[in-house]
């Protein structure tokens, strides 16, 4: 088939009766795939099963602490050293946590809106407060400002970050503005990673709110798919070369190293916001699991082994990127009713349907059985204001359900897009014929 | 010797020079000794080390959960079946979460603060905010509460637990407060036991503030020393059965039963008050390390071989509190000059001077090479009214430690105590004289 736009509304709908009996063929399948989150798949988690055995016993770390007793609430000294190097900070930059970094958000966020974020400014929380949502977005870090009453602003998201013309103006202007969320590499949805100017601009922008933050969630900062990584500048040393070295908190976690939810997760930022968190958390619990993270480095080692832990994840799923994209381009290439992201790495493909289609989709795919992310979840307060955006998590099915359920994708998406196509030819149609009777 | 406040001012001064050649002695030892906290010892934590070595590759939970990857926030079914039994709730009425009861406690005030207990009333943020501290109590409920800026009132504690008189008063008539700290079994640090008509008061009195609640941190729930443990009334039980199922949040850990820190903690309350906490918790993390919740199910399997466990943790500590207790009544016994508990349960041994000696004990204890826990910290705002309250921490230190360490003890609480009958008894005769002169 050609380009959808350009046929004849016969040919749609000869086109479309084809459709509706393959996707018939897809319900009588009575599938239940669940494609809804980026998860790991098992073949993943095994790669880490031997982090289980890797204490032989042996529960000391270096500095002769005893891991299985309380303590150490800023992480083990060798466990701050790997997971630093891997964030390209120093180890007194950073706090390594359990389960999850998604806690450490929330609660930076809880003591921010009681406390103010640097012991000198207020509390957010006695005034409102906005934050920037670059969009499509992470859908948990917009139901975190959900929870919290932040208000949120979608920024628009393009090929190299958030549009730092519309950000700028914002945070100049608008004191309320708090904070902005970023996935900078491989981003979720759309697996963008942010350019060196981007990253510059956000460090060195001047800020109306002396408290303004970033929250950098580099949840995908070592998770490649190719040996070619996009490139990352190093956030928390521009901002301390632009002189705002307290501005940004980066997040990370092992979920998708090691276990999720059973990793570990880390904040890293300068020395003085983590002194200032590490007195913090010293009131919220007297240590972490250091269990937990002495299996981590005496399983991992050294950085160079978790690259190369994230080279067996890349061969595990780009076989699925690959047969998702394939599928894509062979069923939907050409025919002017979709496009889609191509990342280096991260966990997800970002489909992008023709105007107000994609629930139309998530519902179709939802009654054959595929259950997709909820159409608009990957903007704030779930509306997407072209209703067009669709995040595709290929990880966790195996290849035969994955292949199934985008073949079962494809379909819904070409009926949607049919449906709307002709709809709205008669729609004009019906214009048209208003306008010569007048 | 005899009872130091009946024995004449030389025979005293000859006894303290005595003390202070032994002081002398232990100085030049240079002990490096810290007894400042409740840690389980070396042979407690390997009881557990099992642990490590209880899943045998297989990470599937009960209901086909794969534990190794994201979800289920509100722990394992089997999780939560085990340690329901153990509090005595149902499985709806708890929730599994890893490392630490204390964070769960911190986040729960937070959120609190931020948007109220139960959906209706008020957060509890937008006015002053008291609770009441039965005195001594555990420092880090008192932290928090600082931390908080939750303003706090001691209230006496006895045998049976918080003096109820003054806690229905108070709370009869005092909007502000919201909640009471209560660790109802072996209490930190007295180790009494709350009894029945306590509990049941508590679950009953009327409390001007609706959203009020308690605070019931059974951190020592199965930590018997004796084969006749104290018996605790169910209080949410009760709580149900006065017509108040919303009024208690129970907390308790593993962090004395498996690993310090590296375990499981708990809160369970009325399935409204958990349900409300599960959507909360599910926007702070996608779920909590189930691997170690499914290790420690593996390992205990149930729970009789919990208490199993914790005969053992007793056969290795009790040892420990008898030779305390007979280092004190040795030492101290008949003079006069000291009172201390004997607990059935629990992790300290209470030791109380004569008024005003708490300090000046603690302070030359440090000066000998022995830490204990910061006299005062057993009280709100780190005061004790009358300077008399040590907290001894008897279960970390081997037994030849804890014995150099308690003989340091009493020879500083001797000293200070004779000090102190000088000191009065000078002044007094100071008094007589001047009186005596008019």
């Amino acid at each position: 088939m050609a380009n959808f736009l350009t046929l004849d509304s016969n040919t749609l709908k000869d086109f479309q009766e084809k459709l509706k009996v393959k996707y018939e063929g897809f319900k009588n399948q009575n599938l239940k795939l669940d494609m809804s989150r980026g998860k790991p798949c098992p073949e993943q988690l095994d790669l880490s099963n031997g982090l289980l055995y890797s204490l032989h016993g042996d529960f000391k770390a270096e500095d002769g602490t005893d891991c299985r007793n309380y303590g150490g609430v800023e992480g083990l000294p060798e466990a701050r050293r790997l997971f630093a190097a891997c964030l390209e900070v120093q180890p007194e930059e950073i706090i390594i946590n359990g389960n999850s970094s998604l806690a450490l958000m929330h609660d930076l966020i809880a003591r921010a809106l009681l406390f103010g974020v640097d012991g000198h400014e207020r509390p957010w929380g006695e005034r409102p407060v906005t934050f920037l949502c670059p969009s499509p977005g992470y859908d948990r870090h917009f139901a975190l400002c959900e929870f919290f009453n932040i208000h949120m602003i979608p920024v628009k998201l393009d090929q190299n970050g958030p549009d730092m013309e519309q950000v700028e103006k914002l945070v100049a202007e608008n004191e309320s503005i708090k904070g902005i969320w970023c996935v900078p590499r491989y981003s979720n949805p759309t697996g963008i990673t942010y350019s060196d100017q981007v990253v510059t601009r956000l460090a060195s922008m001047k800020t109306k709110a002396k408290d303004f933050r970033i929250f950098w969630d580099n949840a995908y900062a070592l998770h490649h798919l190719t040996e070619q990584p996009d490139p990352l500048k190093n956030i928390l040393q521009t901002c301390k070369e632009v002189g705002n070295p307290d501005r940004v908190y980066i997040f990370s976690s092992t979920s998708k190293i090691s276990f999720a939810g059973a990793g570990l997760a880390m904040v890293a930022s300068s020395e003085n916001n983590i002194n200032r968190l590490k007195k913090q958390l010293s009131i919220q619990t007297i240590g972490p699991d250091k269990v937990n993270q002495l299996s981590h480095v005496r399983f991992y080692k050294n950085y160079q082994n978790i690259q190369l832990q994230m080279r067996k994840h890349a061969a595990i799923i780009r076989p699925k990127f690959s047969l998702v994209l394939n599928i894509l381009q062979s069923e939907l290439g050409n025919k002017n009713i979709a496009t889609w992201s191509k990342p280096n790495g991260g966990y997800f493909i970002s489909l992008n349907t023709m105007e107000g289609c994609a629930k139309r989709v998530v519902q179709m795919a939802a009654e054959a059985g595929v259950i997709l992310t909820k159409a608009g979840a990957t903007f704030p307060y779930g509306k997407d204001p072209y209703d067009q955006n669709i995040r595709i998590a290929p990880t966790y099915p195996p290849l035969n359900e994955l292949k199934t359920a985008m073949e079962l994708v494809t379909i819904c998406l070409q009926q949607a897009s049919i449906e709307k196509i002709l709809r709205e030819r008669t729609i004009w149609e019906h214009e048209v014929k208003e306008a010569q009777i007048v």
